[in-house]
């Protein structure tokens, strides 16, 4: 998601999110005065001011030293009911690194630390323990300290879910640094530069709550421990729960090697495109080579009756992140990841174009902003 | 409250949180296995590692540019509750604000950002209109920016409350910066050194489940528009959503003007034993001067018939910051403090103490780490 103040999860159309429990129509609305408001406070501060508008994956404050920091706050969403009706807590902490993470990396940043928040109803020692075990990993990975945090009982505020009527909600905020001439909004990218994807690790964080209706609904805790013959031996519960990747290995082995890394983009709530939120005018995006998306999408597909717009508004479609460079710099970019993600592939290009559209000839489907509609 | 792990919420005996909901004696284990796991985190940056161990008001990222990142999270806790109640929620932004800022500060860092995130039931545009209104405020009196944040609908999450079956939570992190070499965390504070406390602006966002059980109780948001005469005027409702005070200009105009300020402490959930965090060894403080608490602590002690030990523990009692200078500093840093507050007021002195006692002559009290008892 984004510091750009996206709400947690939207929607496009058909078997829509607004059914699913989030309200988009009420959202915007709320949204639009709030960002109007904050936008203000840019000029308060004597040092650290903004660099960038709202709506990129995070934000770069100008600290005055030539460095900047990036910043960026997200939850994990409705993911946490999964790990409730699971009862399984140790890969959630993962979920929060990456969410986070993953947006810094965005503006070109190296990611340095993350606080987290939790909101609990009783503090179970277990639920933290593994919770904490989770977290630990994801800091492992993203390279990261995690230097403080703050634990809220406040169970008056959360909903009792089953089996035992404990409930939490967890929030981050990741800092990471990045020269502030070497900061990445995708404002250089042209035409003929190659879009590189990197895997997703299945749904990840975001289209939770439509993919929990759609294999959930109202059967409880019970639907997640099936074992649908196309998810290959996992239940449905330990598929949704599929920590959400860290890209922090790829992209640094990238900026470490001086490559003219030209967009960064985190795959999340409006699905590839997220690409679009780069900031290159008259610049848009064919990528006519998607590797074909793990079974839980064409499950959730199948299940929930929606289109391809839908799902490729919602889910990640087995892309978890982007990365843009020059044609020049394709071949020395692929040799530099293959040691450290073998899959990463070519999906597509830029290409000049006035509406900024992003195309999927494979799927069919052709958008902008944060919907995709069938190709005609 | 802390990024050092504190509860959102705690207490001593008597009438105690445990019985308000707050269940302290399980936190603590649970806290601490979370803790432990947490600080194996601090060696796995590049760059950016922490360099203060858990416990303090915030952490300091070391930048390596001589620059440090001071950090911070927290919340609100259940003040929340008071605003559903009351359906006015244009202040709690500034608690907010002001639950981070002040931490911020107590290293001796300039506060530069805010982020927020918000998990809301429904996407109330009044509600988060009038939210947006208390950050901004929050904002121009701690002189930060609010580069970004999240809004997460997540209605599953949390309980709905009355009137209208709203709910919502909200967090943020702070940002500041300090020279690595002026990281205040009290380790040169000496016997004879004096504390200086600043006013509070009633309860401020701690003890607020407490305060909560015994003035409203069982009677629901009708008693929190009762308007007993103790209180001047106003009613239960609004002295409980007085926005917490915001210490930056007090604390800027010290350190602008190269005050050697030895330490700083925001007065939360422990009362003024949050004194006691600073890092000096053999050091204690008597408070001999300690100024006559608003009327809200009388009322609340007389309601809860709660021995003082307990008052002090739970509530900053009307002093909301500490700051503690060498006594041939003092003259100066009045002066300085006039202009901005002109109620900072000497409360005492530090004093040599190898058990590190927090000694309140007036009300009669003795602490160390988290609790006070009667002075015998």
């Amino acid at each position: 998601m984004s510091t750009g103040r996206d709400g947690g999860e939207k929607s496009g159309g058909g078997a829509s999110y607004a059914a699913s429990g989030v309200d988009v129509v009420g959202l915007e609305p709320g949204l639009g005065g709030l960002v109007r408001r904050l936008a203000a406070t840019t000029a308060f501060p004597r040092v650290g001011r903004p660099a960038l508008p709202n709506g990129f994956f995070a934000n770069v404050l100008d600290l005055g030293t030539g460095q900047g920091l990036a910043i960026s706050t997200d939850g994990v969403g409705t993911k946490l009911l999964v790990a409730l009706a699971m009862e399984r807590f140790d890969t959630i902490g993962i979920d929060l690194i990456a969410m986070n993470v993953n947006d810094v990396l965005c503006v070109g940043a190296e990611p340095i630390a993350v606080v987290d928040y939790i909101a609990i109803s009783t503090t179970d020692p277990n639920l933290l323990n593994q919770f904490a075990i989770g977290l630990v990993e994801g800091a492992r990975q993203a390279r990261i300290s995690i230097p403080g945090g703050e634990i809220a009982q406040v169970r008056e505020l959360l909903r009792p879910h089953p089996p035992h009527g404990e409930s939490f909600d967890v929030v981050a905020t990741a800092v990471g640094v990045v020269p502030m001439d070497r900061i990445v909004v995708g404002q250089h990218v042209q035409p003929g530069d190659v879009v590189i994807g990197l895997p997703s690790n299945g749904i990840h964080s975001n289209g939770l709550t439509l993919a929990r209706r759609v294999l959930v609904g109202e059967r409880g805790p019970a639907a997640y421990r099936e074992r649908p013959a196309a998810l290959g031996g996992a239940s449905v519960g330990e598929e949704l729960l599929r920590p959400t990747r860290i890209y922090v290995a790829e992209v640094m082995a990238l900026l470490d090697a001086g490559i003219d890394v030209k967009a960064l983009a985190h795959i999340t709530g409006d699905g590839l495109l997220n690409l679009s939120r780069i900031a290159a005018q008259g610049v848009g995006f064919v990528l006519d080579s998607l590797p074909e998306p793990q079974p839980i999408f064409a499950m959730l597909a199948e299940a929930a009756r929606v289109e391809k717009a839908e799902m490729y508004t919602t889910f990640n479609m087995g892309i978890g992140f982007c990365i843009v460079v020059a044609e020049a710099d394709l071949q020395r970019t692929l040799a530099i990841l293959q040691p450290v993600e073998p899959r990463a592939t070519v999906l597509g290009r830029a290409v000049a174009d006035a509406q900024r559209k992003m195309v999927l000839p494979g799927p069919g489907l052709t958008g902008t902003g944060k919907t995709f509609s069938p190709l005609r």
